[in-house]
C-alpha cells in the first residue's frame, strides 16, 4: 500500500504470485486443488506476457465467487460421454476449473481413440485460450481450445455486434523447439486495446470498428455502448466465430450469442453459462514420436531460415515469443504492469491478504 | 467450336455438365465410379458459384492422368487406422477420389466414436475444400477439411513465400436452413485474383500482396515469380496456416510446404503428394437431433435478424449465397465463365469428346 513496500518487488517471482492467487482463491471457498490450478493457469498467462488475461482478472473472479455466480464448490463433471467425445457440466465453478478437466477428459479420450472432443457448458470466462491447447502439447498431443462470449463483434454488413469475440487456440509439440502455440481472436483485436485508445484520447485504425452507423470508425470514443468490433479478415473471423458458437455453444448446450452473461459486468450472482469447446489429438497414436518430432522440427526450421524482409531481425512461429517471455519470467520474475498490481491489490484488499508480504514472499 | 454451336448451351444442365465431366475422366482410364465422383465434386463447386475450383480445372487433371503423375487406376486405402483416426494413402489417384474416401472414413470411425479424423498423403490439388465438409453435413455430421500446398503466402517479415495458400472449410448442418458452409484460403486474397488484375493491368489493394523486397506492394505484375501473398489478418491467418500444414501435411505423413508439387505447373509425370486432413463430429452422438437443429435454426434467424448498417440489405451466414446459385443452377442450368467453356473446350480435344453436342443433351 506504500511506495516503499512497492519497491520491494520490482519484479515478482512466479512462484510467489502463484501462492498468493492461490490463497486468495481459498479465502473465497475454492479447495486447495482447485485454487492451484486457477492460479497456474492464471500465472502461466502472467508469464507468457497475456497480462490482460491473468491474474489481473482475480478481482472479477473474486467478486463472482461472493456473489454466488461462479461457485467456490461447484465440481465440474462429465454429464455425457462416448469413446471419442465428453460433455463437461462445469456446474458454475471457476472457469479455468472447469477447462482443465474438461481438456483433461479430452486428452484421456484422445489416448483411447486418437481424437476427442469436449464440450463445456456452465462455464464462465476461462481466461487465455491457449493455456488448455498448452495442456495438451505439455503431454505430446495437439490441442484445439474454443470458447464463446457475449457479442461484441459485427458480422459483415451488421450495424452492432453479432458474434462474440470467439477465441481459438492450438498448440503443436514441436520436437527441440518450444510448442507452437497460437491463440487469436476472431475479431480484429482486443476489446482491451479499444479501451485503452480510448482512455488515451487516441484514434484507431479504420479496420477495428464500426461506429452506430455500421460503418468502419477511427473514433473508439462510443465502444462499447455503441458498434462493434470488425471481424478479423472480414467474413473469414466472422465465419470462424459461427464455427466456434457451434462447437463451445450450441453442441455443448451452454449459453450462446446474447444469452451469456458478461462475467465481468452483470450482475455477479448469476452464472453466465458461458461455453467452450476442447479439442486432443493423440500424434503418437498415428505417426512415430519421433518422426512427427522431426518433421516438427523441419516446418520450424525452414521458417527461421526463409529470407527477411529489410529491417526484420527474425521470423517467428506461434508462440516463440510467449515462450521466451515466458523463460524470462521463470528465470528473472514477473515484472507486473501497473493496473494488474492495482488489480492484485484490490484483489488482496477482498481477501485480507498483504499482497506485499505474499509477493515478496 | 464455332459460335452457333456455342449459343446452343448459354446455359448448361448440371446434369450435361457432370456427364461430359465423368466421360472425360473415363476416357482418361478411371473407373465408372471414380469418375462419377470426381464430376460430382467439380459440377457442385461450380454450382455453387467457386468456377475458379470446379471444372475449369478437368483440363489440367487429365493432363497429369495422361503424363501419370495422377494415377487413373490409384486406389485410396486405409494404410493406418485406430477407433477415430484413419491414415489414408491416396495412391495418386485423382485428388477428389481420394478426397471422398477420406472423408466417409472419417463419418463412418465418427458414428462409431463421436468425432474421428482422417488424414491423407500421396493426394492432388483436391478443389474446393468446402465440398468434403459438405459430405459431412449431408449426412447431419459437422464436417471440417483442410489441404496443404506449395507456399505462396509470406509469413509476418518474411521477403517471400512460406506457406502455402492451405485452405480450411467447415459445414455444420443447420435444421430447416440450408448447412452452414465457409471455405476459406489462409491468405488474404486467393492468387487468381491476383492474376486476374496483372492480366488487367491493374493495381491490387495494399493488403493482397508483398513484392520482391517483402513489403506490401500495389504492383501485381511480378506475381508469382517474385514477392508472394499476404496471409489474412497478418500472423491469424498465418498461424492457422500452419496448425493446417501440421495436420494435413506432416501429421499425414505427406509432402509439407516446398516439398509440394505444383499441380498446375509441375512436370505432370510426378506425383505431387499433397496432404489433406479431414474431421468429421457426429452431432447426433451428443445432442438429440432436433435440439442441435433447433439451436442452429436460433442461430442463423439472430443473424438475420440483427440490425444492418445503412444500405445492407441482407446478412448472411456462411454458405447461404453458395446454396441460393446452386439452387438457381439446378433449376435454370450453369451460366458458365468464358474461361471455364475455353477451358472445358480443351478438355473436350483432349479426349475426343464433342463438348457442345455433350453439353447441348
Amino acid at each position: 500500500m506504500n511506495a516503499g513496500a512497492q519497491l520491494a518487488w520490482p519484479t515478482v517471482s512466479c512462484d510467489a504470485l502463484r501462492r498468493f492467487v492461490a490463497k486468495a482463491f481459498v479465502s473465497a471457498g475454492l479447495s486447495a486443488a482447485d485454487a492451484a490450478a486457477g492460479a497456474e493457469v492464471l500465472v502461466t498467462t502472467d508469464a507468457w506476457g497475456i497480462f490482460t488475461h491473468g491474474t489481473k482478472n482475480v478481482r472479477g473472479y473474486l467478486r463472482r465467487l461472493k456473489a454466488g455466480g461462479l461457485r467456490a464448490k461447484g465440481r465440474p463433471r462429465v454429464a455425457a460421454e462416448g469413446p471419442a467425445w465428453a460433455m463437461v457440466d462445469g456446474d458454475s465453478a471457476l472457469g479455468m476449473v472447469t477447462s482443465v478437466f474438461a481438456m483433461q477428459t479430452a486428452i484421456a479420450k484422445a489416448r483411447a481413440c486418437g481424437i476427442a472432443y469436449a464440450g463445456v457448458r456452465n462455464s464462465c470466462h476461462y481466461g487465455a485460450a491457449g493455456y488448455y491447447a498448452w495442456l495438451a502439447a505439455r503431454e505430446g498431443l495437439i490441442g484445439l481450445s474454443m470458447s464463446n462470449d457475449i457479442p461484441s463483434v459485427a458480422a459483415p454488413g451488421s450495424r452492432g455486434a453479432v458474434m462474440g469475440s470467439n477465441p481459438i487456440a492450438y498448440a503443436v509439440p514441436a520436437g527441440r523447439h518450444p510448442p507452437l502455440l497460437l491463440d487469436m481472436s476472431t475479431a480484429t483485436v482486443a476489446g482491451g486495446k479499444v479501451y485503452a485508445a480510448r482512455a488515451r484520447g487516441e484514434r484507431v485504425p479504420a479496420t477495428w470498428l464500426i461506429g452506430a452507423d455500421g460503418k468502419p470508425t477511427t473514433d473508439p470514443s462510443g465502444y462499447p455502448d455503441v458498434g462493434a468490433l470488425q471481424p478479423a479478415a472480414g467474413h473469414k473471423g466472422y465465419g470462424l466465430a459461427l464455427l466456434i458458437e457451434t462447437l463451445a455453444g450450441i453442441l455443448s448446450g451452454a449459453a450462446f450469442t446474447w444469452r451469456v452473461g458478461t462475467w465481468m459486468w452483470d450482475d455477479g450472482a448469476q452464472p453466465t453459462n458461458h461455453g467452450a469447446a476442447f479439442l486432443a489429438l493423440d500424434t503418437n497414436a498415428i505417426m512415430p514420436a519421433a518422426q512427427f518430432a522431426r518433421r516438427m522440427e523441419a516446418l520450424v526450421d525452414e521458417v527461421h531460415a526463409a529470407p527477411r524482409a529489410e529491417g526484420v531481425e527474425r521470423l517467428y512461429v506461434p508462440g516463440e515469443m510467449e515462450w521466451e517471455r515466458h523463460e524470462c519470467a521463470l528465470k528473472e520474475g514477473l515484472r507486473l504492469p501497473p493496473d494488474v498490481v492495482a488489480s492484485l491489490r484490490e484483489a488482496a484488499q477482498m481477501t485480507g491478504l498483504d499482497l506485499d508480504r505474499e509477493l515478496a514472499a
